[in-house]
């Protein structure tokens, strides 16, 4: 292969991948792009679409090389929706004042092209002496049932999975080399249904007030301080998000109270300790009560050795900056590649991501491309 | 006058107001014929209205005698609708049964109509030694901002209240005679509105959470036992009716939260105190809290002594039993009259008021006309 035809520059990927108009569910040829121009480098491809057979999630694994070590680019190339008001049409990839806008160029569509062009220029250089894959998903700002999830265990299950995993989520908040995510607390769900006996306020001794059972478990719930953080995480946090009654009559004891509450729990906790108590805590209250639990991610670390400290250097080298190491924020897919290998995140300034004129400097569409070559050539490859 | 005229006859005048179709706020001649009547037995009566002009609360004030002692009879002529599924016509007073049937006859149609008949008994048996008055507002069922409340008003500016009041609501669950009301617990309503920071659950040190805030304050407020119950009155009781967020986020924390509450509350305690411990309490927990208390009535209790055992004296000489002394259930019109004189409650059977099919028995109502006679003439009418 010559080098004059790798896809070296980023932008112009990044440009094509804005163009495919892939607001999840859809895909908009994104996948099917980015399959060409990975087979083009030499890559092997398989689309892995899995969910209802009518309406799969598009996912696509890639894979070059076969030695170790192996590292895995995970991401994905579904958008949000774009919403009102843009100042340049979300899908046309407007370049404008050294910026480039779209949907998706930050999250994440721009990491996606930044990865692909450093593998190009790292192949300039000569073969790879790892293996380099890349698993991307068209359902991550979705459900997410259908996409990371099952491609991870489809390649444990062949006995493929990687040595590190780089997922490219934009996680610098103001400025490329802020931050590298290695790791993020679990996220979980509760729904508590107490159902009483409805009542006249004047007689409480022939109603059963559901509202007061419910005021006392989730009291006792809140006033819990669940840890005061650990080494590289912030501290667990139990948030009420809503309770809910309904009651218009000011002399009626209503029959029925609803609260819901959301956990952020760092490695100090795990979702099945978190949802005994819940039910512990609810059932002394109220012992009839409904209790719904889901868990959307457990807390997970990828503990700082030589993957991480390869990032953190590669980081330093481009921007001169030393990025931290955090656990913060929401959960992204990386809580599916932590059940099965180390992960750290790094990608794109994410400060227009999710918002309208969504749009990335393109310097930084060159560093992170640098970013992302010295640390393939700091890991070995 | 000649006795021949006196209608001493309840269940004729019963029967004629029933066919008044009062369902508050209208009146359907109810207050004219009762004044009709009244009128020809020497009352003086004088239409009292009250409230906006294009729409007076209709209010019927009578008099008959100057001598003391003064008692007043009140009571209501309006009532609540008559829905659906009835056997007879709600307003045509059906006898069926030994059964007299209408919306109003047990709340408080009879009652009044028994009134009527004992003071004409008393009159046939002569000259007052007293004076008796009937204090009739057309608005008890509804609001009742323009009724009671101004019609007592008025009298304690002329200086003309009666030394005992009568309130012929229908104080009896089964039977004639179970029950005397000597006085009613207080009843107020709180809306408690939180204004919080709305946020990420993942960043709660960025938010401000009014749920958090809700739980803590209605927590202390219902953690604390008011009282145990007085000599006379049932223990006070904090019941929340209802608290909505409406949060359909499960990431979001929201920025509002409101609470309500209404407390039912005996003579150990005033509105005024109470709403400053609520609001102290609020405040404490969430300083910027609105607090809106509206107070429907206070407790009030009249001390049984000499008109008090004279009633009791009354429904034991008619009904041979020993009515309880009471001061349960809801507000009533009591609260109004409390404030300037000492009232007491007793009238007919009330099972089936404000439901379908509502009726008396035709021998409660002569029951109750005699008990109304023995009490005027053991009082010293």
């Amino acid at each position: 292969m010559s080098g004059s035809h790798l896809p070296t520059d980023p932008v112009t990927l990044a440009r094509d991948l804005l163009r495919c108009p892939s607001v999840t569910p859809a895909d908009g040829g994104a996948q099917a792009l980015l399959a060409g121009v990975l087979e083009g480098m030499g890559f092997e491809t398989v689309h892995l679409p899995f969910g209802p057979a009518e309406a799969p999630t598009p996912n696509l694994y890639a894979r070059l090389g076969t030695g170790h070590p192996t590292l895995c680019f995970a991401g994905h190339t579904d958008v949000v929706p774009p919403g009102e008001g843009w100042a340049h049409d979300p899908f046309a990839a407007v370049v404008q004042d050294g910026r480039l806008y779209g949907r998706g160029i930050a999250d994440m569509k721009g990491g996606v092209a930044c990865f692909v062009a450093a593998v190009a220029r790292r192949l300039e250089q000569g073969p790879l002496k790892g293996s380099i894959s890349l698993l991307i998903t068209g359902d991550e700002e979705g459900p997410a049932h259908f996409g990371t999830k099952p491609v991870i265990e489809w390649l444990a299950e062949r006995e493929e999975l990687p040595d590190f995993c780089l997922l490219g989520e934009p996680t610098n908040p103001e400025a490329l080399g802020d931050v590298i995510k290695i790791g993020r607390r679990g996220s979980m769900n509760a729904v508590v249904t107490v159902q009483g006996v409805q009542g006249h306020v004047a007689y409480p001794h022939l109603a059963d007030n559901p509202v007061h059972r419910l005021l006392a478990a989730f009291s006792e719930l809140t006033a819990r301080e669940l840890d005061a953080g650990s080494k590289w995480f912030d501290p667990s946090s139990l948030q009420v998000t809503s309770i809910d009654v309904g009651n218009p009559a000011t002399n009626v004891i209503p029959a029925q109270a609803i609260g819901r509450l959301n956990i952020r729990f760092n490695d100090l906790h795990t979702g099945a300790e978190l949802t005994a108590w819940i039910e512990d805590v609810v059932r002394r209250h109220a012992p009839s009560a409904e209790v719904q639990v889901s868990i959307s991610g457990e807390a997970f670390l990828t503990q700082p050795g030589e993957a991480v400290t390869c990032l953190s250097d590669a980081v330093r080298h481009v921007t001169g900056r030393t990025p931290r190491l955090d656990t913060g924020g929401g959960t992204s897919d990386a809580r599916f590649i932590s059940r099965y290998c180390a992960v750290a995140e790094f990608g794109l300034v994410g400060a227009t991501m999710h918002k309208r004129d969504e749009h990335v400097g393109l310097e930084t569409l060159e560093d992170l491309t640098r970013i992302y070559l010295a640390f393939m050539e700091g890991y070995g490859l």
